[in-house]
């Protein structure tokens, strides 16, 4: 398993006049978690682009428990539980607020597209490789 | 059941550097369903928010298919198949492009809070009478 | 004069937590009110985009009067005072609400980029002769 | 003056079709600009709020030198030029990417809302006795 933190503040902008965070604004935080996950991994998400693949995403869950205020401390926990082997690759989520709080869980499962042929296609050798060592490491 | 459909146009604030719909711009998009499906029921969800009522989202899940592009004109149809009878309500979505092509399927569901106690109430009568003569008449 | 009226429904994403239409959110509106401002002169910006212009802003201006509220039916008016003959294109705006109350003005300047040569250059032929008609029409 | 610098690193989510940051999105990041700036001064906006004060923005100019790309390490830099006496408050900014190339330049003006009357109101005392060291350290 593979696991990153991501912490970063409620910007404005990103509140509702509830007072919370906008519900669809967490999709963007799990963008930031995973990038931030893979460059752990010596990926840069630009360099998986600048080698042709694209990786849209598939499939969105969230449960929401509780909301987050504006300029609260996130911590974002996310999660590669499993090696891709095939078609997709799975990141789980956690967002915490600063008292430790559990604010919401996700799961964001996305392909990778060859930006040539505009398929779909297996996970990549050098990418399946990159991970490798951290799936060794972490049994 | 309830059924509503939304018309709207892509903005180029909504793509990303792929060329498609950011996904989490869909959060959005499902917002503006369900409330064009309330406002035929005869609601304002801004008059359910100055009822005390706030309607915060519990749960999303969206499953992509096809990307929108800018411009495009998407129809989105907003279903609500059960009469809400507990604590919460919960919307099905469909999006669609101009050739008539699946984007994506979602469901979005929402708590009832009460503003004062900040605290999850049951739906209101007012609600449920509100809706009541659409699931008659759609049995 | 060209001018053009766009009209929208505020979305709940829009506000922030002071319960305003968040400021930076305009900028997002009036790209909507110039891409159907330049559609009624028989325009889409997707073509203008698929015939190899990009046309990236350069400049933008807002001075806000009232804010704009959630479910809010926004009138924007989008006007070009002048016809583009250099490298520069503005658009004029003004928001206003259902009262008719002035929520803010704005002007937005254009670039044209030649998408091959990544360069700047100046308004082409075919989008002139487009704007032609409309200048002459209302002098 | 008062001059503060902050680092963060453009998402995904903030790219448009052309590949380019939205060029609405600089609005939240001259958010997040002010409110380190406003930090290092010993304030949390969120403070200010709590205090009674709501600070919209009542003027926003921006012109665009370069585009940012995603992934991108942007460095905005903050200066509040002159203590405000009067209704407003006015921030100078310069977006700067990883080479040091100058991205843009802005000013956002806000004004001091009390939130209870809902009318404008001059800087408050506290807000100025918070400013007057850093202006006196550095004339």
């Amino acid at each position: 398993m593979i696991q990153a933190e991501t912490k970063f503040r409620v910007r404005y902008a990103e509140t509702d006049q509830m007072g919370y965070v906008y519900y669809g604004r967490y999709a963007e935080y799990f963008e930031v978690g995973r990038v931030e996950a893979m460059r752990l991994l010596g990926f840069s998400y630009k360099d998986v682009e600048d080698k042709g693949i694209l990786m849209p995403v598939i499939e969105l869950n969230i449960v929401y428990k509780k909301p987050a205020f504006y300029d609260d401390e996130i911590t974002l926990i996310t999660k590669l539980q499993e090696m891709p082997s095939g078609y997709r690759i799975k990141f789980e989520y956690e967002t915490k607020n600063a008292k430790n709080e559990l604010l919401n869980t996700g799961t964001v499962s996305l392909v990778f597209i060859d930006k040539k042929s505009n398929k779909m296609v297996k996970v990549p050798d050098w990418f399946q490789q990159g991970l490798l060592p951290f799936f060794k490491a972490n049994p």
